[in-house]
């Protein structure tokens, strides 16, 4: 079972993903990714959805050309977990 | 330059579109698609973003593990264009 983090965790977890926001209303972090247009857009998501597969954790995300936006949270542990801290880190780790 | 499809014209276009919807707000058209998994859903995305950019239009779209909801509209015209309804018809030849 997965827990959800407390609040103590989670503000510490997101002193290191200053890229990502707290979204209160569903205990998710959010970030929004900008490219030079859908090819590159396109391409990050792949390997996203490759590392998500991998974890078995997926994320909520949408694409509109060169934005991809992704929400992070844990329905198994209604919340934010130690999961989505580790798919936010692996996922900016693709973007440095 | 791409025109604005007349209400008669969408009306017409729709029939051969039935599980598309009209988003009246936007002027678009919108589907949802269901998948076994996520790697379902994904490997139907990769095959959307190749008919994407191969006709150089692209949809607003966003995926929950095994679902899938477009939005097709072209900024272009300010509304729903024959190339929506191209890429609607392309995008059902791919679950057919």
């Amino acid at each position: 079972m997965i827990e959800q983090l407390s609040e103590a965790e989670r503000v510490e977890a997101l002193e290191g993903l200053p890229e990502w926001d707290h979204d209160e209303a569903r205990d998710a972090i959010t970030r929004s990714f900008g490219f030079a247009d859908f090819v590159e857009a396109f391409g990050f998501m792949t390997r996203v959805a490759l590392l998500a597969e991998k974890a078995d954790h997926h994320p909520e995300w949408s694409n509109v050309y060169n934005r991809v936006e992704i929400l992070l949270t844990t329905h198994d542990a209604g919340g934010l977990s130690e999961r989505d801290i580790e798919m936010a880190q692996a996922i900016d780790a693709l973007v440095e």
